[in-house]
């Protein structure tokens, strides 16, 4: 058994993608079946209002009436890690307290992302009065920490600092820098953290410095293998598991990821307005999205079983 | 008379700092004040919810008040300009929808700038979805391009596709890229666009190109000098005039713009509450505010008067 099991979150975290009707509105249906198969397939949580569930594309209002459903349709709010950082320290209030309300395990909180070269004051203060103004012990953050996207990030300085304010709510970090020396540094300086690479790439490295799983975009369609590397990931069979989920990565990589984890479950569920996006993104062309499809059938054996499918 | 009185906006428009209050709420008093202060003194427009504003630091409840304490309390909307271009298109559409009809004479528009690199066609879709959802010929939309900080921005190739498709709504685009050669072609690619270079450091080159005018923080606390040159920008002394409010901006710069401008109005309104800021802005140290403020007075003989302030 994994050794991180006492942890409040670990193993494969899905950043739950968002699926949209006919109308343009988030689809409350679609995105109920999809967190159930993946909690019913590898997935030990869910971070619904992540960078790939399109979340800076949604609405406030939009947000919690998605995590209310979720909730309502009986998953477990303990495995929910929800987006709840926004630029605007108020909203980023409102949405924190309201998944503390509705006994989400964590928040998984981006940094204020407008203004560019933010002092590490000026982001402790945002999250420091984040903290104060939700003011339950409930609330356990985990910080997003994405700079090719938000640009803003955090310095083992503020994690520090804030980790030393709030021990008992500043539990975790989501590193999607995408570089394996930086998580590196984060392990070493806060062991008892529950630190996620944001990339499937860096799971059994990860796991063997010591963290606590992975969240990322291709836990959306491919959850079971990355299952089977956290599960193994001290047996002899380790290196090739984690082997056969880096092949499939390259070739999510090769087209748009966003666009293409929608359209890889649009296609295995025969159900085309899956693949359909809010702007700023835009859909694949059918025959990329075919071709890529072929690719992963082919030369890695993947497919995405909807047989028991809720 | 500036030749381009004929447009919706032209001339200097203030991106009107926010205030904030002692519980770190809006101040809306302090507010109107500052509003009605710069349109006694030089501003022809008032853009609230710009960058300068701190606008991606409010929320959306709170932009909405305080936009409607400024109709509220007597300003002209045909003289406002809000800033309503969020990452979430919903978002975008309600306080696009929200001015609108409170009759505002334009929309300054970001563009959705969480997700980096987007397509044209994804931008493209965003603001044909505001346009289209919002459905009235009263919307002006204004172009908000400011690649520093949004990283997002508007190509040649988008900007003439959105004015081609909404000739009538597409009128004009702020263009805070600080770089001159940028604005001049798109001032040279579109003549009949209102174009505000975001920094009156190209004021006076903008007008002899044909701008109409500029959008700048320092509209907050310099106007009448600012209007100055907007006035007198086909007389002799012209130059002059634009030679002054360089070296005056560049005190601006010597501190972080945003916390120096807020603490310029804290001091010659003897109102220290004037200087608070919401995270992820901290305040400047008072040493540093005190000597900028003395080389702006000693050099540059510049201050604040509100003498006549209402």
């Amino acid at each position: 058994m994994p050794a991180k099991s006492k942890k409040n979150f670990s193993g494969v975290i899905a950043p739950l993608i968002t699926p949209f009707g006919e109308d343009g509105a988030p689809d409350p249906d679609r995105f109920i079946k999809h967190a159930q198969w993946l909690m019913a397939n590898g997935c030990t949580g869910l971070a619904p209002f992540g960078t790939t569930s399109e979340a800076n594309s949604l609405g406030l209002e939009e947000r919690m009436e998605l995590l209310e459903e979720l909730v309502d349709a009986g998953l477990d709010p303990a495995k929910l890690l929800p987006g709840t950082g926004m630029c605007a320290l108020t909203d980023a209030i409102t949405l924190t307290q309201h998944a503390v309300e509705l006994e989400c395990g964590g928040c998984l909180m981006l940094p204020p992302f407008y203004y560019k070269g933010p002092s590490e004051e000026g982001l402790y203060r945002y999250f420091s009065e984040v903290i104060e103004a939700v003011g339950d012990d409930r609330l356990k953050v985990y910080l997003y920490h994405i700079p090719p996207i938000a640009q803003v990030g955090f310095t083992l300085s503020l994690i520090g600092r804030l980790k030393k304010a709030y021990p008992d709510t500043v539990v975790g970090l989501k590193d999607s820098s995408g570089d394996w020396a930086n998580t590196k540094s984060i392990l070493e300086a806060f062991p008892d953290l529950e630190i996620f690479p944001g990339s499937e790439a860096f799971l059994l490295d990860g796991l063997r410095a010591g963290s606590a799983g992975t969240i990322s975009a291709s836990a959306n369609v491919n959850p079971a293998a990355l299952h089977s590397v956290y599960q193994n990931w001290q047996t002899a069979d380790a290196d090739a598991l984690q082997g056969r989920i880096g092949g499939v990565r390259k070739v999510f990589q090769s087209l748009n990821m966003i666009p293409f984890i929608k359209a890889i479950v649009a296609h295995y569920r025969n159900d085309p307005g899956w693949a359909k996006l809010r702007p700023p993104f835009v859909e694949l062309a059918d025959a990329d999205v075919a071709k890529a499809i072929k690719i992963l059938e082919t030369e890695h054996g993947f497919k995405m079983d909807f047989g028991k499918a809720v």
